[in-house]
């Protein structure tokens, strides 16, 4: 039998209607046994991985896995291990009352919130690397960031058992990381890549939009804005990476506020240079506002 | 449903009866399906994964996997990926005939043999690395080593399920090195470690004793009676680890055709120097006859 602690999701601020019962567990076995009971009795289950402070985003990876699954859980775990530096760990946002309304209103009734002794213990040894992949555009700038990443998934695909998993593409890199882990790793496990969300001016939800200034919240779209001149670029057939990631750099360099960090044109399907076997490419930014650093893609098919 | 060749084991020279039927499958997904059939009708599975030229150490495992499971696969898969060595690699003997003889004698029902090609596709990029334990000892004797275990048995794990896997103490850190991983990967396997299993003469059994020659088998259980001296020396009270490597080299020595590569005294739990917290000590030795390179360990309970 697993306990669950059925918490009534409280916030009321929220335009869709709250449904009140979320059962939380804290426990890696309460987990296990309940998505083990529910797979005995037929049902499948869905599972949403997110480091919590959940935005809308979530909430659409949410309702597609409560569409696509019997039984959903939304795990809510900021996994120290993908953060390569302390002060954006100690900075990241949390609001567990607000992710249990989220959670409610996209029609799941199953969070995973273990503490990082919980899901870590005393002394961790092993680490999942997906070599390549792991190391260059993203995984160059954050080092160790994508062995976080596959370590903790790797985890919580270990302890969630068969299952399919739901990704938002606004990590396109880390959704390509996750795909070959369980590939080579042969995990019982479907992930589902979806479309990034997407504020009405074109940012990417995210929450560390949550940790800009109303100055940096108006200078974020320049993100998006660079990257849609970019793929404007391809559409009218424009095909050398470094010509495009050059006006996608000139682009984001007009919006002051907005410091590039990094502008990556690559083929969709492998994250490497494009060439002529590429039919789908995908451009991949980031870029700073103050403290906060906010990275964002979009794709053309050729 | 689940596709099997049956195959009659062909071997008749076994002392033990041979039972004619074992099913062979070569594709994960057939292990795969076969063993979540198993579980759904409420079944327990056992894992036995071996590198195939199987042996009595090898009939052990599975006898009390069969003892302690409702269905038993034994795995034959020469892991390329746990080779430091190319020659080695393509000097380990293989011998499926002999394997089923051994597995239908044993009290199995289910050969898992699959392809390298099958296993890791093209272009596998995702590792699993245990940190520490997998850089030590025979560790750093053989690099990658343990890397290539640990992968491979998380690959196995995932397309296995959930299972109860057993594992001869002879490779007394790789059955470290797969607990830990379980452990930290949060993978819904029980490692069960057994008894390792030898000759008369001492010689604890290997896959490898195949490839030495008359003279060479004549000095191999050098190995085991220096073993036993580094025993017998703590069962007297040293506790130095210094001293107790000293005479366990010093009694590899004496037998002209061993020559030692390592020989460590460690903490059987953590495979770490031992301390006063230390309860059970464990001496590993490794030493080569030939081309061929033996290991074996012994522990003493303090």
């Amino acid at each position: 039998m697993v306990a669950l602690r059925v918490v009534s999701a409280r916030r009321a601020s929220r335009s869709e209607p709250v449904r009140p019962h979320v059962g939380i567990v804290t426990e890696k076995a309460a987990l296990r046994g309940a998505l083990d009971q529910a797979r005995a009795a037929g049902r499948t289950v869905g599972l949403v991985p997110t480091m919590g402070a959940l935005h809308d985003g979530h909430a659409a990876l949410i309702r597609r896995a409560a569409a696509e699954c019997d039984l959903v859980a939304v795990t809510v775990f900021v996994n120290p291990l993908q953060f390569d530096r302390p002060d954006d760990l100690a900075a990241y946002p949390k609001d567990l009352d607000g992710d249990l309304a989220v959670v409610a209103a996209a029609g799941a009734r199953l969070v995973f919130a273990p503490t990082s002794t919980e899901m870590y213990g005393v002394g961790a040894q092993a680490r999942v690397h997906v070599a390549g992949l792991a190391d260059r555009l993203e995984g160059a700038a954050r080092p160790g960031h994508f062995d976080g990443v596959a370590t903790v998934c790797t985890k919580l695909f270990g302890i969630a058992g068969p299952c399919l998993a739901y990704f938002g593409e606004k990590d396109f890199q880390q959704v390509a990381v996750v795909r070959r882990l369980v590939h080579d790793l042969d995990l019982p496990v479907e992930v589902v890549a979806c479309p990034t969300v997407r504020d009405g001016d074109g940012l990417a939800l995210s929450s560390r939009n949550a940790l800009l200034t109303p100055q940096e919240r108006a200078a974020a779209p320049g993100l998006h804005r660079a990257l849609r001149l970019g793929v404007a670029q391809v559409a009218a057939g424009e095909r050398d990476p470094a010509v495009i990631a050059a006006a996608v750099a000139a682009a984001l360099a007009t919006e002051p506020a907005l410091r590039p960090d990094r502008v990556d044109v690559v083929d969709a399907d492998t994250l490497e240079a494009p060439g002529g076997h590429t039919v789908r490419m995908r451009i991949l930014a980031a870029a700073s506002l103050g403290r906060v650093r906010l990275i964002d893609n979009l794709g053309i098919d050729l």
